[in-house]
């Protein structure tokens, strides 16, 4: 807290936003606040006063429940809104929402949305800030960043780490969000999955795209796996739920690839069995539990820069 | 908040029950309390420690939104409860469900139903104080006051001023709050809409009815558009949407008719190009959003002079 | 507050753990928190900075109301999790919703859920207290304790009394949690209702069964009668809920068996002229709205015992 105040940004839309000195301010700053949560009174005053709106157009628990936690232990007054009791079921528009929202004054606007591009929509409408907490297949910066912390905390440096990421790159704004911030952070990132998963455009966002899983993963420091949708396995043209599991499931022969201390990463809720097996979800060099814990100290500290200033 | 405690209700039910003098009061107190919604710290001691529930039986982000920020900038706690949850889909009677709240020791309930009466029979079976946040096609007291807040900002003075309200006034529970708060401080009140949402009995409650609207917009110092409900224009009676907005939507044509300064207002959510037209919801008289962010102020209000006494 | 803290237990499941000594001190500390909800300022520091999560599978307005009022109170911060929004319906197991959870650093989870032993389950994978809002047709422990202080505050002693309870015993967890902690504290029990609803097991619990509810209201210092799940009554093999009412509900014939000053109790929301007559539940006997007001003094102590230690 005693971080000098040189945070410019007023919205955290995507990681293509931010230079490597945002980066690192951010989790300098995520640092000194992780502690706060391990106190027996986990709240400091800083950011008294303060209204934060959560606007969630998509069903979330965990992000959601992060973000509240954050603003509470930083003493700020919190609202929910979710999508089946907005106003947005009454037909009103986007943009109308958002200058309602501005009218009442809130200091920042927490959205997620099915449609990329929404935050950015938004953020052209408000004074108050606006942090993306997943748009459509685009970005989920917080979480995002929240993994450039648990990497950093567990590794030290993420410069130089070899980064694998398994599973629907194309539709997942997790792995666009981490793809862009470890390249920026100067990890090599290396993506597998099903072809039609695997858009050969990704390579634009310095990430090397392997049909095979195995070759993504040998020698890497981290493995992610990616939540899988269930529901789009119903489409013929794709593996089945098993096919994808047996071909690129995070198990313990694929990991026997990587490096023997490279961390298991997964943005959660996991499908156990299918994108991950449970003895490396549960094993010793998973941290999904970490990227949980660090959650709460990277929202902490985005609230803290975005709304710390007086 | 040095303001001598005048205020001699126990509840906000209508604005019928209002006398002159308590609406002066109550307009005044929202005056003193609109500047701190503006502060970077937008928080007071003065209601902490207060129980605030709302009790919305009918979906609401808005209002219920602008209810909870006002609780929580004064510092009272508030609870939400929303009919999809609550004990009614359990079958408990009203009166039950307001005596289980009354015994957990409440100070206030805000309550929205969808018949006319309910905030009524509530008051009756408890000691705290209730609010009426919309029953049926009765009364919106709190949008009323915003409403009367707004002007009074806008044109100094209400008494003498002439207020065109135009759209389904028989349905309207803010129409019927507006059209009894505008003619208790002095200003004329004209109403139209569609023949069947237009019921002559409006003439008691002190409004001229028009059958044309530029007959009700002629001169008006404030035109007041209300929210239709899509549904309704699916009765074979009724003109169609198109119909609707041709003859009786807000529009610059319609407007010519109303002073140049005349005040363009809307309860919100806004149906874009059916009861009002685009450029006029967002032209430079519109005080739309203005009526927004009035309506915190004047919740807070309420809230102080419903529970500020010791 | 000055209670010596002798108070031992993590997590509050069942009944059936807490001795004698623990209810008392459960008892005297519900006593000395009455008072605070009938302040005009109804908040004490004593928690301030503990961060408790409200995770209802089961839909609730009552006893969640009861424990968020109860924590806000205490100056806790509350988080409400219910199943709908909740990342079970992503086919996220419990254990991995708790170990997620938990990794965000909450001090106390009160659940409740439809499966018996989902609380023990959630214990045994957080470092968080847990307390058991309603598992099943096993035990809603906060409920029993609620009702064993109504009784006690109204009659002196538990210890000797005789207590009736009607209704669906088999499948009534509140019955279960009453049954455990009133043999506990001394007082006899006796138990009626259909036969398909009155397991003879019951009597390992140290009920009498009757197979006459005038049999077990005879000479009765209290009379319970248990919620109806009405859907239950489609069974054929099940008497109408008229003949329900009939032979088990509790009407003014039935309580003519039971001591002049027997108090009616029952967990609600009362289906009125089903298990209860409504002259009855709003007698003078009755006190149905203590139990409500005493559960959030009993809910305060409940938090203050498991999280008031530093």
């Amino acid at each position: 807290m005693t971080e000098d105040f040189s945070f410019k940004h007023k919205h955290i839309i995507s990681l293509e936003d931010l230079s490597v000195d945002d980066i690192n301010l951010i989790l300098r700053t995520s640092e000194s606040f992780k502690e706060i949560s391990t106190r027996s009174i986990k709240k400091v005053p800083t950011l008294r006063g303060r209204t934060v709106i959560n606007l969630f157009f998509e069903p979330s628990t965990r992000t959601r429940l992060s973000f509240e936690i954050a603003a509470k232990r930083m003493s700020a007054d919190t609202f929910n809104i979710s999508a089946s009791t907005s106003s947005a079921v009454k037909g009103e528009t986007l943009v109308d929402t958002a200058r309602n929202l501005e009218a009442m004054n809130p200091d920042l606007i927490i959205i997620r949305h099915s449609s990329s591009g929404t935050p950015n929509l938004l953020a052209a409408h408000v004074k108050a800030s606006v942090i993306n907490a997943g748009d459509g297949t685009h970005e989920h910066p917080s979480q995002g960043l929240l993994d450039l912390f648990t990497v950093k905390e567990m590794k030290g440096e993420i410069s130089g780490l070899k980064i694998a990421i398994i599973g629907d790159i194309a539709h997942s704004r997790v792995a666009h969000s981490d793809i862009i911030g470890f390249r920026k952070m100067g990890a090599e990132v290396a993506v597998s999955g099903p072809a039609t998963m695997l858009p050969p455009s990704l390579e634009c966002l310095g990430a090397r795209v392997c049909s095979d899983p195995r070759e993504a993963v040998s020698g890497a420091d981290v493995v992610m796996a990616l939540r899988i949708q269930k529901e789009r396995f119903q489409d013929p043209l794709l593996p089945s739920l098993r096919e994808y599991a047996s071909f690129f499931g995070i198990n313990r022969q694929l990991m026997a690839l990587a490096k023997p201390d490279a961390l298991v990463m997964h943005p959660g809720p996991i499908n156990r069995g299918v994108e991950i097996d449970p003895g490396v979800a549960d094993g010793r060099n998973s941290v999904i539990l970490d990227q949980v814990t660090n959650g709460v100290a990277v929202r902490m500290a985005l609230l803290y820069l975005l709304m710390g200033g007086d």
